[in-house]
Parts: structure tokens; C-alpha cells; sequence
């Protein structure tokens, strides 16, 4: 990382405090850099008296759960967030400790050593989408987030592509499992593999058996199956602690941030 | 919380932000707030190419485990963090959480629904010490932290406190489950009780037949035969993972905020 982006970063970041510390309040700050969608009309998720900063801390640590919209009040710091450098650094951290974790290990190299990707915001991107949306403002809108997922034009998360890479330079082989529906499996596959991740041991969408079923037990279930077939989860990198919970969860696993998406309980979202 | 105190936490973070603006990165900024130490002289976990805000979040997010002291170079940010307004509103946002979900429950009130309360940075407070010693980046020293803890003169933390008070007053029982030996039993009690944690079902210390241990395995032994005995773990709050991962956890767990102290796996430290 160079020093010129963050210090960019930080200059944003000084004005808008700037501004805050004149108005007396940090929520009070106009969206000065991305105007993307008027403050009002979405339904809220809103926790008085609690900070924005800690609001995204709560998420991030699995104590804020079950909620549906982020708070309206936090579209702007989210935004920035999301689209600042900070949310580069942040996974770029979790990034370099799975990389430090594989390179650690004796591997086997037996072909059966697998690590579990996650994929909407962990290996492809839905940032260009909820950018349009409100930052996660808006109530989540199925009809329209499976519209830009079938245009197929998801950006990768360019930290997680950097682990993907290094995994299979050590001999790893990478499983993909989503809550993504069998009938994105084509329009999946080829976003993969048009932002960089060309190969993969086993690409895994949630089937109609397990309809009604919460991210945890299907994620769960799968990889059992996985762990059944011979397969040993050495790493699991997703977004959501429900990608990360449950049983088989692997020999570690890494939480990248992500305060702008929630699976709800009994899949009101479909993808994960 | 009233606007002044974050106003003024605003207006300091303004002001640091502006000195590393201005110094191009944020890492050389003096401490202006807290000269508590030299900034040198100690060991660091130096993690190459990553901010102190990124460090903190992969900390809290379970991502870096296994550190010894918290980078050096981020002992300013962190000495802010902790004496600053933002560590008490992230425990604030997390107390909350705890108590709205508290609140939602219907209890049997047979006395036999309990909440595991963690005890060292969980209900005490041992930032007055860390202050002095340098926010985690000084190799921990047993000696100097266990004649702190044995003056007894630990405060609360207030959010904690906030959340015990309401739990009592939901007629849930408390259950103290900590790293903390035996032989600091009398004064943790009686610390506990200075600050207001005047009740409790139990006050669990580690006995020497845990002696090499992990905080893991120790703590969900102790559960489990608190479980066995007829009592249900409704919640359970600490700041460390391993307060909170293993087995029977209780029906929801709370991850309060800690990125200066760190459980080893082996024990090298004695409380958590």
C-alpha cells in the first residue's frame, strides 16, 4: 500500500470530521462524496444513541445480529467506508493472515486439502450495486439485486483474489459455496472467471432440498459432505459469521468485513 | 450519551488527523494526549503494511489470534482508543444489544437461567495498569499485573455494570467465570463488590487442576458442569474469543471490545 492513497484517505476523513466537529455531531455530515441516492424514503434499523463506528464494530463482532436494514442514519459513513480505503486495508488484513496461516502449514499436498470461499462479498463484489442502493439503507430488493447478479459484471474483491491465487500456488484446491440459487450456476461461473478465479475443485450452490434451511445448517451440511468425501477444510473465508459458524467449519476461518450485508434468518436473501 | 463528550472526542480526533495529514501518514503522530511511556524499549507484533485501525478490527474479529503485544507502532492509536470516547460507545452498543435481547425473552424465573459474565476487562477494568504499560505493547509481566490486580482497586466497566443491574433486575442469576487463580479469590471478591457487583450464583476461579489449560477448554468445561447441575446459560459476555468459542457457549454470546490484552493459548498470561 502506498502512503499517497491512505493520505487521501485520511485527508476525506479530516474534512468530514472537520465538518462534524463544527456541527456538533458526525451524523449531521452531508454525503460529500457520493451523492448517490436521496436521504430519506427507506425504512430503518436504528439503534439510538449508538455511534455509527460502533454500530459497524457491533456487526462486525457478531453482537448486532438479525438486523434488516443498516441504520438510515449511517448511509453516509458506511458509504464512505465501503468506498474509502479503509474497507481496502481492513480486508487486506484478513487477507495477510490467512496467507501467513497457509504458508505456515505442512501441507500434504495430497489433493485433498481444500479451503472454503465464500462468494458475494468475499470473492466477487456486490459494492457497485448497494453503492446504488443505499449502502444497505434500502430494504433488500430480491427482483433487483438478481438483476445485477445476472448481468455477471461483479467486480473481485481484490484481497481475496490474492488469497485465492496464493492458496492454489501452495497446492491448495479452492471450493466455492454460496447461498447463490443452482440457476445463477452459469452466470456465477462465468464472473468468476472473468475478474481472475479460473479454477476451482468444487463450485457449490444452494439446491432447492435445502429451501427454508438457514446459511449455517446448509453451509454446515456441505461441508460435511465435503469432509465425508475425503476432503480436509484447512481455511473458510466469508463475510458472514454464518459462513463461518456451525459444525465442520474447517481448521480456521476468517471474517472479512462487511457491515453493509446481513443474512437474515430463514434466507429473506438468497445470496450469502 | 450526551453530544459534548463525543463532540470533544471529535475535536481531538480532528485534530490528530490534521497533525497526520499534514505528516503524511498516521502513524508518526505524537501522542498528544497520554505521555504515559517512552515509545520505545518494547517488543512488537509488527505486522508489515497494515494500519492500526485495520490491526484492531482483525483483532476484534477473531482474524490475528495468537499475538503476544499489540504493533508499536500503534500504541498511540490504541492508547486514544481505550482512554477515549469510542471504547466506551462500543461497549455501549454491545451492553445494549445484550439487554434488548435480555429483555425479548421470556424467562421461566426459576432461578436456574444464568449469564456468564467474564471477569478482566469484562466486568473489572484493567486499563488504569495497561495505561501505565504501554496499551499491550509491553510483553505482559505477570509479577507487575498480578500486584495490580491484588490491590483490588480494578474499576468497573460501566456498561457491564449497566448490563448486570438489568439482568438482576430480570431475575436472571450471575455466574463469574474467570482466569483469575484461586488464591485471588478473596480480593477479586471483594473488588467485584466495591464497584457494584454485589451478587452472585457463583464466582468461578481457575483451579490448579486446569494448570496448562486453555482458556477454551477450561471455560467450556465449567459451563458444561454448570449446565449439568440444571442451570441454563442464557447469555454470556466477554471480551476475549475464547470466553465465548468451545462448547456450551449459553443460547447467545457478547464479544466486547479489546484490542490491548490477548489470552495465549498456553496461559502465559493468568486471567482473561
Amino acid at each position: 500500500m502506498g502512503l499517497e492513497p491512505f493520505s487521501f484517505f485520511l485527508f476525506l476523513a479530516t474534512q468530514a470530521l472537520v465538518a462534524a466537529t463544527s456541527r456538533g455531531t458526525y451524523l449531521e455530515i452531508p454525503h460529500q462524496i457520493h451523492l448517490l441516492r436521496p436521504k430519506s424514503g427507506a425504512r430503518t434499523n436504528d439503534v439510538p444513541d449508538l455511534s455509527c463506528l460502533s454500530w459497524r464494530l457491533a456487526v462486525e463482532t457478531n453482537n448486532i445480529i438479525g438486523w434488516k436494514t443498516t441504520p438510515e442514519k449511517c448511509e453516509g459513513y458506511l458509504g464512505h467506508y465501503m468506498l474509502g480505503q479503509q474497507y481496502r486495508e481492513d480486508s487486506e488484513a484478513v487477507a495477510y493472515e490467512a496467507i501467513v496461516y497457509a504458508q505456515s502449514l505442512e501441507l500434504a499436498g495430497d489433493g485433498r486439502e481444500i479451503w472454503i470461499f465464500d462468494i458475494d462479498e468475499t470473492s466477487l463484489s456486490n459494492l457497485p450495486y448497494y453503492a446504488k442502493h443505499g449502502f444497505g439503507v434500502e430494504p433488500f430488493n430480491s427482483t433487483l439485486f438478481n438483476e445485477w447478479v445476472n448481468k455477471g459484471e461483479a467486480p473481485s474483491l481484490p484481497e481475496s483474489l490474492k488469497l485465492y491465487k496464493k492458496l492454489l500456488s501452495l497446492g491448495i484446491k479452492i471450493v466455492f459455496l454460496t447461498g447463490r440459487p443452482e440457476d445463477q450456476r452459469s452466470v456465477t461461473e462465468n464472473n468468476l472467471k472473468n475478474v481472475g478465479f479460473y479454477t476451482w475443485e468444487n463450485l457449490i450452490l444452494k439446491g432447492s432440498s435445502y429451501s427454508g434451511e438457514t446459511a449455517v445448517v446448509y453451509k454446515s451440511s456441505e461441508r460435511k459432505r465435503l469432509e465425508k468425501k475425503g476432503y480436509r477444510i484447512i481455511g473458510n473465508i466469508g463475510d458472514q459469521w454464518s459462513d463461518l459458524l456451525g459444525t465442520n467449519a474447517g481448521n480456521r476461518t476468517f471474517k472479512l468485513p462487511d457491515p453493509i450485508t446481513h443474512l437474515l434468518p430463514l434466507c429473506q436473501k438468497t445470496h450469502s
